[in-house]
């Protein structure tokens, strides 16, 4: 049987991300407690995939997904969720939102509810939790040093929590994308609206730095959709770059600029190329389609053999 | 007499770094439980001044730092400190290593450490703190849901702790960037060694994106130390770039640059120029000096008035 | 009197585009044997301006002019003229084409009518002349090595000669540019549709080459309307770089264009901004606009004196 | 017996570059009377191969040349030729310098002596020629208009004419480069020290212009060593670019910048690759080397199918 890994504990966003992704339907949900746990387990086989949050609209990347994904041993994005961001605060039984001195939640979703804390409880301190659900877990289960918590409406429910006010989130269109992580060992067939995630780290001893990196892709035509710089952890002031981009691998653009980059670069590291959760197709100048390269290429054949 | 803010609790990495930046020494030091809070009392006029971290050569950019500094009243960044990481592992008196069950520390600390922690501590949990301090002050006054706290060696000593394990950091080289922030009342005087920090907000209406703005910098032989993405929280895939600058808004290929980011973004919001920590002086082609700027400024000058 | 001097002798295309030239309707007009003569007498002062062809749509550039224009004292173009070239092919009386055996005209007039010749007079060789002109005046004067001259129609008929074929030429758009060349001494006043020419001189120790030079002009939004390479003559492979840009010098754009192009080049020889023959207003993207660069300019100011 | 044509008549500079040409020692050269004429020989298998002129250190690139190349059936340069220039002015029997009035030669080499007659023959005025050679002939035949001819040296002695001054052109260095023109049946043989020869023709909905295609070399470290614009003789301001650049079309760079080159112009025309006459080794980065093309190409292979 699949065995599908996610960022737990029950309740969590993430978890809703798992629900959503059709191939995990019939598969067996593993909470583990951190995004290196969960990935550790892919790696290692214990799991055959995990869903893990990479970016948030509001808060911006998630470091341990990017960092995880940009070394040790190699794994893929096989996909991609989006999962919009809606906020609770629940308290036990009882309790009041006037009653409230402290609010436990995860540091992401306090600095998606901040604007609305200021405005409604701002006597009420913050407590940083592991994660929203387990903000709701700990109140539950009583002893927590705060008493209201702010987690995803599942989670308020699962842990008979009474939900204090609904849809707090500053922005009512927050989502978080989550990647679906395999080990490298299959790609996804290009669909037309695909994605393709990739780590770069420059050579030290190029004059030329992001902007040449850049100029990859736009020659190609290829759209950048993300861009994270990471640091390396070598010294100060020396990052990598987590990129998405619009393309499959398999497309000729999207591998031509992967070759070139993997000439200028230090290290090129392929992430996947996967289906994007929006379903658009990715538009593609004709000057870069498959055929234009195609034909290119079979130009360049014969002024390669002329005799022919 | 000047007050200077910073990152609390006392014994946090970020008062290490207020007590080495030399104009504030006989000011008055004032703690606060966010960076949100610290520079809202700049702009408030409640303090002068605030140290607060901007990025970790580990951990990457602080989300809070560089999303007050991105919007908001403007504040002007007039220093920065760097303060080489070193952590400790503490406890109350008489735990041994082998007795934790639960570590409690701040996440950016923990990312740190868990080389450290996974070799010497497999079994033991992790607990996120609202900082390091917080994590040792926490375990010293009883009751925390961890048994031993990862913070700085002053925290440590503070509170009385045991420290089981020095300098447990799994990259010996980390470092963490301070920014002093200000409001943008004053321009602090050029050095020769200086950086400049600006937010580019860009068109929706330009194909060109990252790399045009980059092109801008190149043109101008300005090199970037510093890149960073952030949402602009409006919709998933919309973000501003955070970027450091070598040179400082007084130097005439800096202003040009600037000023060619003002016409083709929709907004440059300057965040300061200021000495770097460093102290080396920026390499500066000899075709991109002031002077060299002056004499095209002349000369262009000669060619709209021939008959002077 | 103004004297405004022409490549001679009369009846040559360029008198047309002299006679063209409202300025110089009421001026004293100067025939001169060759683009040099003509461009020394403006720069000795005995004439004030002069006439000479630039480029061709069909031969391309005019090397003398081109020439002239890139080195010596210094010389300002003030206007610029389009003549539609109509060739006739004429002889003296008593001549029929069947007769023909040699044909006269200049080179580049030969040029344009070789694929009338191939067709109509197969047989007839071709003799080079001086100009168009001057193969009609040595045709009437006799003696000459060909029996038939391709000229201007105004030249057949200054000579007597009979036409035998009208409009010859193998390309019934054929235009020639001429321009009006005067001593740097005062410069036209911008219209809104302007021409800029300048010469550009790469450093030797520079890597970039043409591209970094056009990309100083791509960065500010600037059409470039012609670009000629001619050698410096120092060795083979040494060129200079004659190029039309669109707008004024007055223009910002194009002020800050020529500014940086004088940094990064070891010279830029300015040759002028004109108002363009088609009158057509120059199109300007609104992000490079005066208005533009003059908000940026108070904006960087209001960055460098944040106390005003 | 294999025939190769070139600019005659006898005597030219281009009949001493045909001498020059190891590779037809053996062959019967036959003169033509002008490129055009022998350029048509070579595509209708008249002969097998033409010298013919194309570009100058003084004057600049020849417009017959690039003209036939760029357009017609294709023709392919499979080799080059470079010769020094030297004139000499001469005259008949018992003309003294001071005597002549008139002086005939080709414009092309009247450019570059004309500095010389300036200060040895201020009040001779210049005849144009069909070419030097033809001047020499002219002149020894009689009743030429023009009572000295500057020729090569050769010409001089093959007509008998006596030679009044050695060595008159104004820059000692000049050289002319010829090509040897064959039809594009077989490509030469790369040597490491190859260049390669295309026109471009733009595509008129493309905004990139020629920044575009410049970039497309410059992304793969190839060097440009001539660019020319010639007009497409459609209308003023449409021109296509004649280029020579660093490298073999079987070179993987080359290749890829070709290919690429062919997807965005309206059309590259490929006009061969051919061992540079200096014999110097092109210079290629690490990054671009057949072996760097090679192992990218590879690896994109292997991320394209990872279960192999």
């Amino acid at each position: 049987m699949t065995r599908f890994g996610y960022l737990g504990p029950e309740g969590t966003f993430t978890q809703m991300a798992l629900l959503s992704w059709r191939p995990a339907t019939s598969a067996q949900h593993v909470p583990f407690g951190s995004v290196d746990a969960a990935l550790t387990a892919v790696r290692e086989r214990e799991i055959d995939a995990a869903v893990v949050p990479i970016e948030n609209s509001v808060e911006g990347g998630v470091s341990a997904t990017l960092d995880a994904l940009a070394s040790g041993a190699p794994l893929s994005v096989t996909g991609e969720v989006l999962v919009p961001i809606t906020f609770v605060i629940a308290a036990r039984e009882g309790v009041e939102l006037a009653d409230v001195r402290a609010i436990g939640t995860h540091s992401h979703a306090w600095a998606q509810v901040r604007g609305w804390a200021q405005q409604h409880a701002p006597e009420a301190g913050y407590v940083a939790t592991l994660s929203t659900a387990s903000a709701a877990a700990d109140l539950a289960a009583g002893g927590a040093p705060f008493d209201a918590a702010v987690c995803a409406p599942v989670a308020a429910h699962n842990h008979g929590l009474q939900v204090l006010a609904h849809d707090i989130g500053d922005l009512s269109s927050a989502v978080t994308r989550f990647v679906v992580v395999s080990r490298p060992e299959w790609l996804p067939t290009p669909t037309g609206f695909d994605k393709t995630t990739v780590v770069l780290y420059q050579r030290s001893d190029r004059a030329g730095g992001l902007l040449e990196l850049l100029e990859q892709l736009a020659a190609r035509g290829i759209n950048m959709t993300r861009l994270e710089s990471r640091p390396t952890k070598e010294s100060m002031g020396s990052y990598c770059f987590s990129i998405d981009l619009e393309g499959h691998v398999a497309d000729a653009r999207v591998g031509e600029a992967l070759m070139s980059l993997h000439r200028v670069c230090a290290e090129v590291r392929f992430v996947g190329s996967y289906p994007a959760a929006n379903g658009q197709a990715v538009s593609v100048d004709p000057l870069t389609s498959d055929t234009a390269f195609a034909e290119a290429s079979s130009w360049l054949e014969s002024l390669r053999h002329p005799g022919r």
